[in-house]
């Protein structure tokens, strides 16, 4: 591998599952290399897999100079909707916001922020949104006729699970997503199938009651939950804390995104577009996928852009460390 | 679905298989329209399949400000290699040079000409080279500690059914490449296989012999054919014409991109990336690939670019008659 640029100087901000997964992606990647992680926590408490320097958050803005990309590693509902718009006024940044009703208005704000500093803002980058968004274009853009059909799983939602813990006499509670086999199947068959949203995933919920707790009334209160049960099959199973932390502390992921399309003179022709991840960590892919369009972040400032972007924005090659020349000779 | 630009004026150069999915192609985008196939046949004998008037070839250099756009779907073992060069210098093109090891060059001459004239140049422009490449590109970008698998099939091949027709004794005959189930089933599994030519993909023929020629031969100089067959499980069946027309003519293909990778303190996480490809019809596929990189070649030329561009080198988003706006609210 041969690089075809400087290296680039990441700063890590957030150390929790999403930081520590960009820290050692970044590990992986010879043409980066890590300036510091920056926390809220007392810095001291913090003990990286590396040996990057920890700093408190305070200190990030009198470190502008040395950091080429900030990567934001906190979350979508409280961090990001801040952070985001803050720091693109100092830094080239990446996140992963993906709440996805909300990015039209994310995008907006980092947007202005990142051009009147002229720096780069790539957000919503992970697998959804992100590898699976770019798969929707990618299919969509090439079989017009056709149909889009995302599922999700098997893997835990953190939402879900945290539903589930608000409930009165839950001590603690894991939620997965399953995608239903029939319905992947219909799809692959081309049966361009119509699913309910019942017919696409079921939940199957892990709980630890509180002592004395009435868990037939747990159980109904999950199954008819509105917006996060009542549309699904659920099943709820009740073990102990020892069993949740021993058997459900799993942070796999994964999903499929297909797109059936028709061509021909009658629409008569089938294809089947079909993109599937299987993730032993949802944070360490989501990082990994960062840290690639870190690389990115920095391609595009070479090039004179500012404001934010998405990954729809970004020319493939901008990812990569090789040369253009190397990928057509080795990839294309 | 709104557009952003304006109607995008097509050309199409060729009318076998490929032109004439890139036909039909056209008719499913709103936004493009189809000034005319170009063919070196007659004229009068050429039936399009829509009301698209059809040109001689010679009449190609007088249109040049009527085309916005000219997708060739000529060959890549003679036609390409002239025609990219050569048109470059008056259109925009987009092709689908598929010769793996002949790319850098032929990129190198394409862009020499398109830089002179001011036109955009997409080459290599398909399924693979093209929508696998991109695939192998992304995940390798996201998982660098990885490996790559891309599996072919099943399909017809068609430099081995040429292969075939070629031997002594050998009416007509088509070859199947198909890819072997426990390959791809070991590579899901997280196995890192390493696989052998004969591991990843069998042969399978079906042979149209003349009368009275020896079948023996025939199968054992298939069989034992270097580089087409000698290096796989191959399977000759001898059938007759109308079996052959009957049950062999479909074009259908598709296969496998998969890259596992590894990430996390001790490289101890697995991932799993698949891309995979069910396709009615190998042509009409590869020209709704060509008809969608032929907007972002406008996209390209309207953004000031001149040269040769592959895969990737294009936003994903050019490819899109939807502005950035509409993609981030309903793709992202």
């Amino acid at each position: 591998m041969s690089t075809t640029e400087n290296i680039i100087r990441v700063g890590i901000l957030g150390y929790g599952n999403l930081g520590r997964g960009a820290e050692l992606s970044i590990k992986q990647n010879a043409d980066m290399t890590l300036v510091g992680i920056f926390t809220r926590r007392d810095p001291a408490s913090v003990k990286p897999e590396t040996n990057a320097p920890v700093y408190d958050m305070d200190k990030l803005l009198t470190m502008q100079n040395d950091i080429d990309v900030l990567i934001l590693c906190g979350g979508s509902a409280t961090d990001l909707p801040k952070q985001g718009p803050d720091l693109a006024q100092y830094f080239n940044i990446v996140d992963s916001f993906d709440t996805h009703a909300a990015i039209p208005d994310y995008y907006a704000k980092v947007n202005e922020a990142a051009k009147k500093s002229n720096k780069v803002a790539l957000i919503s980058v992970g697998w959804d949104p992100g590898m699976f968004s770019l798969n929707r274009l990618y299919a969509g853009c090439i079989l017009p006729q056709g149909k889009d059909y995302t599922f999700w799983g098997k893997g835990v939602s953190q939402g879900h699970s945290d539903a589930i813990r608000r409930i009165e006499g839950v001590a603690d509670g894991k939620q997965y997503t399953i995608p239903v086999e029939e319905a992947l199947q219909a799809v692959r068959d081309g049966k361009d199938p119509v699913l309910s949203t019942r017919e696409k995933h079921t939940r199957e919920c892990f709980v630890v009651a509180k002592d004395g707790a009435d868990t037939k009334k747990i159980e109904a209160e999950i199954i008819n939950m509105p917006n996060y049960f009542a549309d699904y099959n659920t099943t709820v199973h009740f073990i102990s804390q020892d069993e949740l932390n021993k058997n459900h502390s799993a942070i796999a992921h994964g999903g499929f995104v297909m797109r059936t399309g028709k061509t021909g003179v009658n629409q008569e022709t089938n294809h089947l577009i079909e993109y599937s991840l299987k993730l032993g960590s949802n944070p360490e892919f989501t990082a990994s996928v960062l840290v690639a369009y870190a690389r990115a972040n920095q391609r595009l400032r070479k090039h004179g852009a500012t404001g934010a972007f998405t990954v729809f924005d970004i020319p493939p090659a901008y990812l990569s460390p090789l040369s253009g020349e190397e990928l057509r000779k080795n990839l294309l």
